[in-house]
């Protein structure tokens, strides 16, 4: 409401550009997973500027800022340029992918853990950065976050490093929106499974 | 707002129900920790009975009710008994203290993955559900939830289970409040870690 300018992801909820006094700017980031890498350096550039000509930046993103939101590195850069920033956070994917389809991912009984882990990475990739054989062997529900494209290789390597294949399974799509989709299995009748 | 009874918690955002309307009944479910067991079945109880009573009933927690809020075994409770009922996800723990910490929990070149856990159960307890062996083989950020009755256990047991002594640290209490303190430390530099 009192912002100069909002730099927002394709992944934001638009509604809340509502929000912004008129005559605020509105800048779309743009921000597809492909080009994250080079695009994510143009919005750093793009936050220190704009906050050095004096203006009011609001950085909207979707999901929490700081659970695979990059956050990290928009508020390293704003440090390193001495740019005062205050951190609102957001409900993560997973929550509100879970509420609505209401599937706890704890439970007294059933699980004293999640593990929240980016599903966007190549498994096949040298040296990964998600360690497989650790998560197969995690005591808890694991929720993978924009895996949808990698279904098939997370669940062929979560099995063969040793996952209960009667684990029970959601793979959602068009999280938290009115055309969320949830499909209900076990791990083993996934795709992946059989490959 | 359209609510005949909202049922909330010791750790609910009290703000909230200035929003309830002046017909609502505000009950206080007390649930502290200790205590936890026996009143769940209370709550689940009140929460049958007064919507069989023809009631709007909301229940009103902090943070998310589908990571450690309880919220799946009262909906198990609510769909059991056949009442309809919807879920709205919140922030949880992790992802406001993070942000009132400055400290991101997942990083493009540091950790792909964070587990979110309960650091209420005593480690020694037979069965234990957290398995510590496995946390400390987790490639990513670890956030222990209310855990710091138990901070020397829990340290100890991760460092007895081979997590990196080196490991960067955080221990906050009275997270999101305006009292909230954050301490950063090594994992070896917390107590337990000279038990």
């Amino acid at each position: 409401q009192i912002a100069d300018l909002v730099i927002y992801d394709r992944l934001s909820n638009y509604r809340l550009l509502d929000y912004a006094p008129s005559h605020c700017d509105l800048k779309f980031a743009g921000k597809e997973p492909a080009s994250a890498g080079s695009n994510q350096e143009l919005i750093n550039e793009m936050l220190i500027k704009e906050a050095r000509a004096g203006k009011t930046v609001v950085r909207l993103k979707g999901g929490d800022p700081f659970i695979f939101g990059r956050g990290g590195e928009e508020l390293a850069t704003l440090a390193k340029g001495k740019i005062p920033f205050q951190v609102v956070p957001g409900i993560t994917a997973a929550s509100g992918c879970a509420a609505y389809a209401g599937i706890p991912m704890t439970h007294r009984d059933k699980a004293s853990a999640v593990a929240l882990v980016t599903g966007h990475e190549d498994p096949a990739k040298e040296n990964p950065a998600v360690d497989y054989d650790a998560l197969a062997g995690f005591t808890g529900t694991l929720v993978f976050y924009m895996g949808l494209d990698r279904l098939g290789e997370i669940v062929s390597r979560l099995l063969s490093a040793g996952r209960d294949p009667v684990s029970p399974a959601a793979v959602i799509s068009h999280g938290t929106l009115p055309s969320q989709q949830t499909v209900t299995a076990t791990l083993a009748e996934l795709p992946g499974a059989v490959e």
